[in-house]
C-alpha cells in the first residue's frame, strides 16, 4: 500500500474545492471530484482547471508515496469529453516510470459511474530530498 | 481588443477561487491571482491545480475572443518556480497560430512584483461554433 | 483491421531510416524499428529524434487510417530508458480517443525481447479532409 | 558562449539527415535543415520527426553546453505550419530555466527566409553528470 505522505493530507486547496482523497480496494489512494456548481466553467461544464488539480493531486500522492517528498516539473493533459453537472469522476493512476530522483506517472480521469474517459493527464515529478 | 465573451465573465470556478480579469494598457484581457491560503498546497506554495486554473482560463479568454467559442484540446505546463503566500501572478499570454478551427497560445504565469518565471503554459483549442 | 493509407506507403523519411511497418496479428499495422549505429547520438543510446519518428508514425498511421487523412497538431514524448545499439523497438498503439475531426493516440515504445519501455509517446490529430 | 560538449559532435542520427550545427552571431550554437527530398512524409512536406530532430538536437546543444551532461526527460512539440521541400528551417533556442539538475527550454522552428513559425517544441532535462 502506499503511505499518503502527512504533506499530502494538508493540501489546502484541494481541500476547499470538494476534492476526496478515496482508498482503493486494490490497496492505493487515489482522488474523487462530484461536479458541483461550484466547478463549472461558462459553458456549463467542469472546468478545466478543477479536473487538473483531480489529477495533479492524484499525481501528488502517487510521486509522494513512501516517504518520497516529489515536486512537480511537467505536466499534460489532454480534454476528451466534458464532465456534467453531478457526475462523479475518479483518476486511474499508472506508474510509468520511478527513478532515484525522477518518475512519472499517467492519470486517467474516469466517470466512476459509466467509465467514460474524460482526460488525459501525464506528470514527471523530481524528488526534492 | 480582445472583446470578452458572455460565457467567460460567468466562469464559476474560477471566481470562486479568486481570479481576477484584468484589462491590461495594450488592450487585452488577462488573468490575476493573489495567493492565498485557500491556494497553497501541503508544502505551503501554490498549488499545481491554482496555477493550471490561472493560466487555462487566460487561454479561454484568448481562444474565446472576438466572437469565437473554443474548447480547450490539449495543454501543458511547467513548474519553474514556486508562488508563495502573498504574491501576485499574472498570466502573460502569447499567441502561437490560429487557423480556423485549430489555435494555440502560450502562457507564461509570472510574479508581478519581480517578472520572475512561475510556470509556462501551452494550450491548443478547438472551436466548436 | 486498419487499412494503411497510400500516402502512408511513400513516407520517405521512415523508409530512409530504416523504420519497418509490421502487421500485427491482431489486425492492426505498426511500426517497428532495430537500433543501428546510423540512429545513434553521441552517448551511445539512440536519439531522441529517431525514436520521434518511429512513435509519430505509428501515430500517423493509426491516426489515418480507415480513409482519414490526419495531421499532427501537437505531440508529447518521455523518455524514459535508452535503445541501446541492436535493440529492436516497437510501437504498442492505444486509441484515446476519436472524434469527427480530432482524434488522440498514446504510443509506447517498448523493447520488443523484453518489454521494457522506453518512450511515451501521445499525439493529437486533426483531418484535415 | 556556449561550448558545444564533444559528445555533441558525434551526433550520428542528426549527421546522416543532413542536420547541421550553426554558430550564430548572438554566441550561440543552434541546428539548422534545409529541407530536402529524404526529409518529406506521403503528404509531400517535411517529417513530423525530421523536424522534432531538429529540435531535439537543438534542445541538446542548449542542456549540454558548458561541460554538462545532460538527457532529455519529457517533450512537447506543437506543429504549426508545414515546412516545404527546399524550406530552410532553422532552431531558436530560449532558456526558459536552469536548475542545478533541472534545465528547460524552448525551440521555436522557424522558416529562415520568412521567419514563419513552423514548430514550437519545449524540453525538460536531467543532468545527468
Amino acid at each position: 500500500m502506499n503511505e499518503l505522505a502527512d504533506h499530502l493530507k494538508n493540501d489546502r486547496f484541494s481541500d476547499a474545492i470538494g476534492i476526496e482523497r478515496v482508498f482503493c480496494k486494490d490497496g492505493y489512494w487515489t482522488t474523487r471530484l462530484t461536479v458541483a456548481e461550484i466547478h463549472l466553467n461558462g459553458l456549463g461544464v467542469a472546468q478545466g482547471g478543477a479536473l487538473f488539480t483531480l489529477a495533479d493531486y492524484a499525481f501528488a500522492i502517487a510521486s509522494n508515496s513512501d516517504g518520497r517528498t516529489s515536486t512537480g516539473l511537467q505536466t499534460t493533459m489532454a480534454f476528451i469529453s466534458p464532465a456534467q453537472l453531478g457526475d462523479t469522476v475518479i483518476a486511474h493512476i499508472r506508474e510509468i516510470s520511478r527513478r532515484k530522483t525522477i518518475s512519472m506517472y499517467e492519470i486517467e480521469l474516469r466517470n466512476e459511474q459509466t467509465d467514460q474517459l474524460i482526460a488525459l493527464f501525464t506528470g514527471t515529478g523530481f524528488r526534492v530530498k
